[in-house]
């Protein structure tokens, strides 16, 4: 491996004293801006006492040596004793607190809580409520299995059998706490070219999601393979005719094909102005 | 209303030319510092165009004029023209890219990418494939429906009914691509006092849920008012019993009672050193 090579690689450590979610959602957005590097990522929840950020120095520290180069260390540790400890590696430090939390105590004219963890406690319980009772919606409400609760639905996905919709509404559920259920059109539907009953009661709440034909066949295909199901003509027709039957009965639609689940997620919540239950 | 009452209330926008998810991710986590001041938190995802901005900008001024206080504007935006026509606005702003990616860049010795959305696209189909592989995985192998595909779970969560493990492997597999499947112990089970012979073939893969028997009887109460299945005297049976199960079949356990299902994820994740698919 020449040297050029080795440089293209390097470690970052995503630290926290509690899920790592932040330190990770931050620093995977951060990194990414990077393109050239490829980077071997390490997230490192938990790290609540200064024993654990003792033993986290020691391990950034014998990665740094046999990288060559200083790891990447971003972390969102609130506790003060903790974060010194922490800036003593030999890594390149990227301390989200204490960069954004300073300005911010001053303009807010007000301390933030420094104890550990702390700062977590309080929603969560409500939290954890509204997102069993989101998820349990999804679950009862997937796949067009039970249509009686649509009074209660936020958003009602509909589209073609294998688009995207069960993960969609899932997401929905568990980031944002949306009340999401979803209808799968049916051929029966698509004969009849028109909405179903069930539907057109809730036609406000509709959102339709339409695919790519050869990636719906692909999708598919891992399901049922060799199917009709599956097949390239049955997926490119199911398509065809639901997006006409959404421009039809003006129901509005996202391409799902290059999206990943969040940004369809997001999309669809910024495109109907569906308001988070949580966040 | 005092002026100290409305001192106390601030609005934050959370502004990205993506999804928003880590400005809103950040955000949230710099914002939950501050627990004596409300904040009026508003994402605006997907402001992409200098045009958008433009608006952006306009709404940012029109809600410090209501608020007498320059609204918190946290942004992820990577475009040097959305980004500069952003900072015009009169708000407290934390930028997030050119206070990071600066520095960054000097680092590893190379330019980040400033296209819109450039980073996205690349990994996106892999990973929304891995996505909806592990959701399907979980729904296919939620509650003990299925067993079969068991030799392919990364892990297998047990408990009584109504403990969080359906929500707590949807989130892994959203969240990390993990293949999580779950098995409740039933009453059966209890009474035998020994796991289930499919459990048994699969013991490394088992990790315990366990909860407070109080929180357990109000989350079954919601599903099945006044049944046996709600009381507290059988909730309280099902968790001592299955506590005791865990103890002495060695199942490694956690108790989810005060966790956000993140948090239960996240240990469980960090207990196992399980290796998450997706990042």
């Amino acid at each position: 491996m020449s040297t050029i090579e080795v440089g293209m690689k390097r470690t970052a450590f995503f630290i926290s004293d509690g899920t790592g979610i932040t330190a990770e959602t931050l620093g995977n957005s951060l990194l990414s801006q990077f393109e050239d590097i490829t980077f071997d990522k390490i997230t490192l929840p938990y790290v609540d006492t200064v024993q654990k950020a003792q033993q986290v120095v020691d391990r950034i520290n014998r990665q740094g040596e046999i990288d060559g180069k200083p790891p990447i260390v971003l972390d969102t540790i609130v506790n003060d004793e903790i974060r010194d400890l922490l800036a003593s590696c030999n890594g390149f430090k990227i301390d989200v607190f204490s960069t954004f939390l300073k300005p911010l105590e001053s303009e807010l004219e007000t301390h933030s809580s420094y104890s550990v963890g702390k700062s977590h406690a309080i929603n969560e319980m409500e939290r954890y409520k509204d997102r069993i009772d989101s998820v349990n919606f999804a679950l009862d409400n997937d796949d067009g299995a039970r249509t009686r609760q649509y009074n209660q639905a936020d958003i009602i996905l509909v589209g073609v059998s294998r688009c995207g919709k069960t993960p969609t509404c899932l997401y929905m559920a568990l980031q944002f706490g949306i009340r999401a259920a979803n209808y799968p059109l049916t051929e029966e539907d698509m004969e009849a070219n028109r909405l179903p009953e069930i539907l057109q009661q809730h036609r406000h709440k509709l959102y339709g999601l339409t695919i790519d034909p050869f990636q719906l066949a692909a999708i598919r295909h891992e399901r049922r393979a060799n199917s009709r199901y599956a097949s390239l003509d049955q997926c490119d027709f199911e398509v065809r005719t639901v997006e006409r039957l959404f421009t039809k009965e003006n129901v509005d639609c996202i391409n799902t094909t290059n999206f990943s689940i969040e940004e369809i997620a997001t999309r669809i919540i910024n495109e109907t102005g569906l308001k988070r239950r949580i966040s």
